[in-house]
This record gives C-alpha cells, sequence and structure tokens, in this order.
C-alpha cells in the first residue's frame, strides 16, 4: 500500500484562526480535504456562489457585508465571504519530490510581501508547479491577505517551509532538479535556459536579489530580457513569465 | 519643424495635490520634466538615496517617517519619500500613433484595480511599450497607490485615458495595428498569434472579460495555455506574459 506521507498538525500552530476571505480563497479553502473549516461568514449572495456542497460541512452564518468586515482587518476585500479555518498541516519536500511526472518548483529567496508570494502561488497553480517553496522566518506566513492574493491557489499548490534555501537547493540537486537563478542582468536569456527535465526556478527579492549562498548553488543563471527604462520586472511578473516558458516548452528562434 | 502636440494642462485637474510615494515612484516623477512637482518631504536616508540632483528643483523638506505617514492614505508603504505633484497633462492617442519604431500598445477594457494597472504600467516600461490606454470613468486615475504599484512607470509610460474604447480599435486598425484579444479560453496559443507589425494586445477585466463590442473590434484572439486547476491568471500577470512574447519575436515550436 502506497504511504501518503502527509505530516499530521503543526506542532506550535496559532491559537486564533486565521481568517480567509474572497470567493475564489473560500471556496478553495472549503474544497480542500486537508483545509480544516471552523466557521464560514457569508452574505446570501456569497452564498449561492459558493454553493451547498461546498458549505455542508462547515458552520455557515448569513450576514451582511459589514458585519464580514468587522471580522477581517481594516480594508480587506472580502466579496461577501470570510472562512475562520486552521493552517494546512505542512509539507515537506519529500511529499513533492515523490510526485509522477515533470516537476516545476519555485523557490523563493527572501520575498516577503504577501502580495507578490500570494500572486507567485496562482500562476503557480495556473501553470501546474509542482510546489512553491519559501524559508521558514523569511517568507509570508499563511494569512488572509496572502490567501487573497493567491485566489484560491493556497490551497491548490503545495507551499512548503523550509529551514535553508541552499541546502534545499542541494537536496534539490540530488533528486536530478535543474536548478536556474533568474535575474534581470545575468545568463543565457530565459527562452533558451531552460531543459526538458525537473526545474527549480529560483528567484530572489527585487532588491537584494539572490544571496551569494543561494546562487552558488544553482547550475545555471537565465535573464528575461527587458529595455532599458526600468531596473527590473515585479517578481511575480517574473515568475510568472518563467512558468510560462517551462510549460511551453523550448523553442527555436527565428530570424533577428 | 516638427510639432509636439502634447496637450497643456487638464481643464479639469483635482484642487488638492497628487500624493505620489515610495522611492521609484518620486525618483521618476522628479526626473520626468513633464511632471509639475510642488513639494516633496522626505528622510534624510531616502535624500540621499534620492540624490541632489533630481531634488535642486523642487522644495525638498526633511523629516522622519512618521510625518511623512501622517501625509499620506493609512498603510501607505512610502519607504521615507513623498512627493506633492500635479496630475500628468494628457496625452492624446495621436501623439503615440506618431512616434517612430515598431509600436507595442496595451489596451485595458474596465480593469479597475491600481494594483493591476500599476503592475501592468510597470512591465509596459520594462518591454519597451509605447502606450497604455485606459478608459474615461472605467479605470483607475493617477493617484498615490497606482503610482507606488507601477514603480516609477507612470513618468515614464504614456498612460492615454480615452472615452470609447471601441472606437479607439476602430482608430488603432485604421492606423494599421494588429488588434489581439487576449483571454484564457480562446483563440490561437499566444505564442504563434504575435506578428511582427504593430501590435494592440487588449484585455478585459477578470471576472467579466471583454465586453462584446470591444472583442469584436479586434483582429483576432490569443490565449495563454494554462491547467486546468485555476480559471486564469492574474491580469497582471497575463499583461507580462503577453508582453515577453511581444519583445522576443516569432518562435517556431519544437517537440510534440
Amino acid at each position: 500500500m502506497k504511504r501518503r506521507s502527509f505530516r499530521a498538525a503543526r506542532t506550535s500552530g496559532p491559537a486564533e484562526p486565521l481568517w480567509i476571505y474572497g470567493i475564489h480563497a473560500v471556496k478553495a479553502a472549503l474544497g480542500n480535504p486537508r483545509r480544516a473549516s471552523r466557521r464560514c461568514v457569508l452574505t446570501e449572495n456569497a452564498a449561492a456562489n459558493i454553493g451547498a456542497s461546498l458549505l455542508k460541512n462547515v458552520m455557515a452564518e448569513i450576514t451582511d457585508p459589514e458585519r464580514i468586515s468587522r471580522l477581517l482587518p481594516h480594508g480587506s476585500v472580502h466579496q461577501g465571504a470570510a472562512l475562520a479555518c486552521d493552517p494546512l498541516p505542512r509539507l515537506d519536500l519529500d511529499d513533492i519530490l515523490s510526485m509522477p511526472g515533470r516537476k516545476i518548483v519555485l523557490i523563493l529567496d527572501q520575498i516577503s510581501d504577501p502580495q507578490n508570494v500570494g500572486a507567485i502561488l496562482r500562476s503557480a497553480a495556473a501553470f501546474d508547479a509542482a510546489a512553491v517553496v519559501v524559508q521558514d522566518r523569511h517568507a509570508p506566513s499563511e494569512s488572509g491577505t496572502l490567501a487573497k492574493a493567491a485566489s484560491g491557489a493556497l490551497d491548490l499548490v503545495p507551499y512548503v517551509t523550509v529551514v535553508n534555501i541552499a541546502r534545499t537547493l542541494e537536496q534539490l540537486g540530488r533528486a536530478g532538479f535543474w536548478r536556474l537563478a533568474l535575474g534581470s542582468d545575468a545568463g543565457r536569456p530565459l527562452g533558451e535556459a531552460i531543459p526538458s527535465g525537473d526545474v527549480a526556478l529560483v528567484l530572489g527579492s527585487e532588491g537584494a536579489g539572490l544571496r551569494h549562498l543561494v546562487r552558488a548553488r544553482c547550475d545555471g543563471a537565465a535573464s528575461i530580457p527587458i529595455g532599458e527604462r526600468m531596473p527590473s520586472l515585479n517578481v511575480s511578473s517574473a515568475a510568472a513569465i518563467a512558468l510560462y516558458e517551462c510549460r511551453r516548452g523550448p523553442c527555436i528562434m527565428r530570424g533577428p
């Protein structure tokens, strides 16, 4: 019998429940068998949109938008739906490496903005990436902001927290991954740099870029060719372009 | 003598000055000869970062981060720099059409979120797009949020407001542009859909997509191939991928 080694619950989860909000994020959380939901607070319209089959296993309460707003941080765009739930059980990298098929993994080195990481999760889900890997204490924890920016993808793509990114890259190298450092100023053009096997796309923060000890564990570097007016792309735009390139496969350039 | 037909000031500009904040956004605004700056409020560190040559033509005042925060909407990430200035003089589409060289123009149909539009402006600047065109009353106006998300690009890429998107597409068609509607579920794969001449990339809002009367003015449609887990990409990720494809030029697919 194949053993599914998903770890049990966090050993030190927060006492406060996590509030996830927004139609897509709440739908995905309710549809995720690994997510323990406690209580859903939503408008009549949102309940109709989400549907009875997703709501049947959670304590659901119909109310007005203003009352939902009062449960959430100021300014949260909740679209009439909020869900109190537990953070997801943690996943190990081993759980990812044992998946079948070609695997694309994103490694985020010190990217701390939940809007950017959420947007990257969304693109990772859209382009069928196997996981998004971040470093403990230098990445946003699971939050309503992260889940909303991910538009449901937090419950679809494994979000793996590791202690040490450099050691994780060594582990991925031993598992046969091609480790590609992405930057705007180094290496081959992205379109010529992606091999056909398993790939780890390594992205750093917009200000500092990749740390030296992380860059040193990569097999190669690739850049996205941009003009001279801007110094760099937004990191979530760069991730989307890199995932798109991984999915389209190698191509032969034509003409100048 | 070649006439530069940049319009003078707005006829009905807001009485309140516009506050632009964040290092990149303030730098770009100060460096834009078309931008009238009134007063810059910044920390000593930010002043050193921005540099004396950009600050010499504006009334600059050194202060602490808390005082800057009080001038701005709650939660604005100002990085120690804020600039009170006038909105940019409006540009007409004719100003864009008379530019030399191949032109890529983005047409945004009812995309209202300033974070998304700002991120699109940033990618447009990075990939040397000629303009971002939006519809009056269905697009974010110039604001600190838009400028911050654009990371300086609001002062680099023409942000053109038109009354009617469908008529603008007719005008672009007469000027020889290939008008390409972008969606996640229709048309040819993006990589095979971009011609070598002038292109107008037409994007709709994530919920509603393109309006019928806008779609009807396009010459073709293209989709970005994604998996089945997510219904769509974020619109600014889709725009970044489309701009990347326009810049890389046509390619021949290899393999299955």
